[in-house]
């Protein structure tokens, strides 16, 4: 039967195994695990996660479970009672968060509760007076038990005399005290108390609390340990900028007529510009030198005429391949004085990893086994049947994976020595998985801080198994969701199973990408996509050029006309100031450095509305997961006609956000400044451009 | 980079570890697997059920995948290719069945298919003029590749010459012949071959047949091996019948006036009868001693009047346990005779197994261990508060497991040594989890013949953990799944991906069921749910009494008024003749032994109709499983009204069956012996009771 003292956990194992056992009180399908713990489940530090489980046991007695996180070294950092979710399907839940970078692990334990067994017994057979004395002796066996745990005492000496006193009541009918010191010539002052009585005074005291904190684990069944990666804050949260490098100072020579490249410490004057606006990441295309054989002409023409600049991402000429700087972008220390301006405002500087060579790069003469070969012994450039690309030759990994893994982790340790902290990396679907898998684990233990953004516009099977390979963040479908039903599913499918693995990243515009609705639909379009994707992520990402509503199309092509890969594109930034996109930006930042709950990935619901364009969703933290210790709830509005003004009901789910229902709350429009009374029905309208949606904040207890 | 013979597989892992390799074409969500492994997967002899993964690659270049079962003894038992399904998700499944009983495993391999690159390039690249030399080059590099692969030679020549000849054919353009043997003085006879014209020749000649057969597999990736548990085919597919041996044969003495019990002789009469309806299993309930403490009178009445038999499941008395015969049922030599009369007739016979005791049973005072005990010191007897069932002693598993499990070995040895060979287990869901787990490895392990059917009317999770732990065959929901979406939806509940685990039993009712719809359908609810369980699921079963239309309930219970648990309960067959029931019963065993398509679980399809009141479903099989060489397909059309007509439109979706879609079948009513002719959409008109069901069937190639 059941010993006095908690009994030592069993030792918790790393994987089930086949055929091992199910457990006294069985706990299966635990989540967020993928094939069994072999891609390790991840958060950031501080992110509010969901440990979930199915828990069930034979027979009626009552069980609970617990959610355990352990620490890279092994000791306890929290243990969260699970609550049920999905009623009849015994599956259970409990949020959790680590609160510190490294391997951690976590379980999910389950044990019968004699307590609560006990509790929902006696509540019937007392009051029905069945088994009454029984009953009241069962109850106080199951405190002393209590009283008597391992770890009661000394944390708390109050409760040990709680529960031995609940006991001592219980059963203490006051029959006991009739002869006690009361003269016996004074009439007798018996305190006769019924068992149901008795049972009332029990559970309106203190005991329910302290058993609730001193449960009696009886039969205690651990799962596994399961792996999970915690990582710092940037990998979840962040603003990112992009721009070319060359672009900015870039002009032509009045003298000649020829074209001078922008350089990075032209570049650099644009970092105050960026900072303002909030960003926490600018993010630069390649810097390598560029290859001129086959070299890309404007608009990605074939040959390309005296004075383009070529792609960016035909990288290596005799200048140098990966680890180089372009020398018309200057050297590298250059780069480092970009670095440091970034960092004095406060910003990382993300690089872009290319893994494709020009056929000038000089790994083709000296490694000629790191690229394909054809049957006539040429080298094999990159392809899409009928078209080729034959100013870029493709690494082929096979060969020599380690010699050309090794290359590849020395070129990332130029870059990290000279202060980068994040890549962006091109197509990462194109290189095979294990090179990707051993490359990040190797980086992730030598560099655990430094960030790989997945750059994989590519089937969903490769984006997943790309972020649990070890990228940190990906880029998404975003672009593509524009209705109001693909935007109101993809907001719930980033933000439920997968999150546990990918990270999204949400960005209205890429140099490659611009949409249809950003193409059509003019500066309206550009405000609503910039609230979507810095409302419905953690990480988002700006095109630099978006400030000023740069939307012609290259005809046919969802990409912009005058690519900014294949020249020079120095900007006015005063032109925007019309548009007011730029003013916008800055204040999505200054909201979301505001609002921890913008900071989540797993918190985001949607409510509904009963116009089809107009979309809603909320973000929100407990006051126990908040960093401000309020609760913190953000609720975005937003009309996704880009034209037309847009109004209706909104319907919100108050209590899913831990908020009251049975009065008006006062929401703060974080756009306007404006407060509000809000209810769960809210009448709303938005006109398009810059007043296209309402981000509402409530700080409640 | 590729070897010319195909590299040996690397050595298969039995579970993925955390941070195991991903693989170089990665295979991930592999099907059916729970856990890793920790529950293997089910199938019996002859089962088809499908294999699927998730496989995916870098880059453009193609992959194939194939699953592989692997016998017991480690060998190889087939290797199916794998085709796309959900496209643009990369999921992949074959359909696979084993030919044997025992502990199989199962993998997904992946591999580079150059040949599938090569042709998808070719095709497009040749005609296009693009590379074409090298095109041909490439080609037959990779059919001298295929052609000197280990295995291709010696078990097929002709299919290394097929593919050395395409090679040769490929590269020949004629233009060596032209300074052949011919004499000078002729004129030339040059055949100009063009590329186009070569590359068509050989994909219309016999290579891509070969290539098929003997694929290049480049970069081999293989998942872990899973463990697959292959029983036998009863364990899945097979028809019982419920009886309570003492109704068979009790009679009211005329001299006496009371009851004279029926015995295991008198219920072997019943046999021939039972056997002539097709039956493959007669079920009995407990055949143990009866208990007199507290003993149950008629319709559950709290105590028992002189003669009252008492429920058989209150086990154990003076005269014995679970180990026992009740002496009013006669002897194990009775038993036995029972037993050999049931294998003469071609049935099998199960044995309820009911772990409960009442207050006489023997192990109540030998092994006070094995029963809880309350505060008082008394023996805890099942309660379910407020109801008291004083009659039963629940067993209590946590003091003693290993000796009470022994036990409990040893008892249902006992039953295995007089011939039972399938156990009803009654609640096991009362009892933990690892007890099952354990008892039931040790049965498979030393009776693997022996099965286990799971009477737990209880919670998702527990149900299938159950048949996870080993039960074959598990009671299911179908009882309470009666309207048309209901049953639609529980087809393709049961049979879709828990079917790998939990092999569903239907049974209209049972000794301690009867559903609203039963009460109040009349004779017409009795044939509709006889058609819907025995076309519904592999494994289905009758309680005796059946055949009578016994639909009266106990009031506000869903049971039979005048339980058979609590009294005798002898039947006049002879009054059944009147429902037709007992021959619908035998038709439908009919129709299930000639259809193998029937006695398999995955292969269940939903058909859609336009009358709310009409379910159609198919199983089928393809020839290449099919035990009769030819497609089996049965189309059940059924009017759940039991009441009114029911006519409507019925729409088969034949492409899924195999079939052609743009003429005429002549389809066979089982039921009736009448030809139709049906198409893809087919009017139906369905009367009640004995016509309320179509069931077609096709035989086609």
């Amino acid at each position: 039967m059941s010993t006095n003292s908690q009994p030592p956990a069993p030792r918790a194992r790393r994987a089930p195994s086949p055929d091992s056992p199910v457990g006294r009180i069985p706990v299966v399908d635990v989540q967020p695990v993928s094939e069994a713990g072999r891609f390790p489940a991840k958060s950031t530090v501080g992110e509010v996660f969901p440990v979930r489980a199915t828990v069930f046991r034979e027979g009626h007695d009552a069980y609970s479970a617990e959610a355990v996180l352990v620490r890279p070294d092994g000791t306890e950092a929290s243990r969260t009672r699970m609550h049920e979710v999905g009623i009849g399907l015994d599956h259970y839940e409990a949020l959790v968060r680590a609160d510190a970078t490294g391997a951690w692990t976590f379980r999910v334990e389950s044990w019968s509760d004699p307590w609560a067994t006990w509790v929902h017994d006696a509540g019937i057979k007392i009051p029905a007076g069945i088994d009454v004395d029984l009953m009241c002796l069962e109850g106080a066996a199951v405190l002393e038990r209590a009283a008597a745990q391992r770890g009661v005492d000394p944390p708390d000496r109050s409760a040990r005399a709680v529960l031995r006193e609940g006991a001592r009541a219980l059963t203490d009918d006051g029959s006991s005290r009739t002869t006690a010191a009361v003269p016996a010539t004074a009439p007798p002052t018996v305190v006769w108390l019924s068992a149901a009585d008795r049972f009332a005074a029990l559970m309106s005291g203190p005991v329910p609390q302290v058993m609730r904190r001193y449960p009696l684990r009886d039969r205690r069944t651990l799962s596994p340990d399961y792996p999970l990666r915690v990582e710092r804050p940037l990998a979840l949260a962040g603003a990112w900028y992009e721009m070319f490098p060359r672009s900015a100072g870039a002009h032509v020579d009045p003298a000649t007529g020829q074209w001078v490249s922008g350089t990075l410490r032209t570049a650099a004057d644009e970092l105050p510009r960026i900072a303002a606006m909030g960003f926490d990441v600018v993010y630069l295309t390649p810097v390598h030198p560029i290859g001129t054989t086959f070299r890309k002409g404007r608009n990605n023409t074939l040959e390309a005429k005296p004075g383009d600049p070529g792609s960016p991402y035909a990288i290596g000429s005799p200048d140098g391949g990966h680890d180089a700087v372009e020398p018309s972008l200057g050297t590298f220390d250059d780069f480092d004085a970009f670095v440091a301006r970034a960092r004095e405002l406060g910003m990382e500087v993300a690089l872009d990893l290319a893994l494709q060579c020009s056929p000038d790069h000089p790994w083709v003469a000296a490694h000629p086994q790191w690229f394909a070969h054809r049957a006539d012994g040429s080298i094999a450039y990159a392809e899409n049947p009928p078209k080729k690309y034959q100013d870029i030759y493709p690494l082929y990994f096979d060969a020599d994976p380690k010699g050309l893994r090794c290359e590849i982790r020395r070129v990332i340790d130029v870059w990290i020595e000279h202060g980068v902290t994040a890549f962006r990396v091109d197509n990462p679907h194109t290189k095979p998985l294990p090179f990707w898998q051993r490359l990040l684990a190797d980086l992730h233990h030598d560099h655990p801080d430094v960030l790989f953004l997945s750059e994989a516009f590519t089937r969903p099977a490769m984006m997943l198994t790309l972020a649990k390979c070890g990228f940190h963040q990906s880029y998404t479908y975003f672009a593509w969701r524009n209705t109001k039903p693909e935007v109101e599913e993809y907001l719930a499918t980033v933000g439920s199973d997968q999150a546990a693995w990918m990270r999204p990243s949400f960005w209205p515009t890429t140099h490659d990408i611009l949409t249809p609705y950003m193409q059509h639909g003019g500066v309206g379009a550009f405000a609503v996509r910039a609230v979507l994707a810095a409302m419905g992520s953690p990480t988002w990402g700006i095109y630099s050029g978006y400030e000023l509503v740069e939307n012609v199309p290259r005809p046919g092509y969802e990409e912009q006309v005058d690519n900014e890969k294949y020249e020079y594109k120095p900007r006015d930034w005063s032109e925007g100031d019309q548009y007011g996109i730029a003013l916008l930006l800055g204040r999505l930042n200054e909201i979301r450095r505001a609002h921890p709950a913008l900071r989540q990935l797993r918190n985001v619901r949607v409510h509904s509305t009963d116009n089809d364009a107009m979309v809603c969703f909320s973000r929100h933290l407990a006051p126990e997961h908040s960093s401000t210790g309020l609760r913190d709830v953000v609720v975005a509005v937003v009309n996704l006609d880009p034209f037309h003004t847009q109004e209706g009901w909104v319907h919100l789910d108050l209590a899913a956000l831990g908020l009251p229902t049975d009065r008006g709350l006062t929401v703060v429009d974080e756009l306007t400044g404006e407060s509000h009374e809000w209810w769960c029905d809210n009448y709303v309208r938005l006109a398009p451009e810059s007043s296209c949606a309402h981000i509402m904040t409530v700080s409640a207890p």
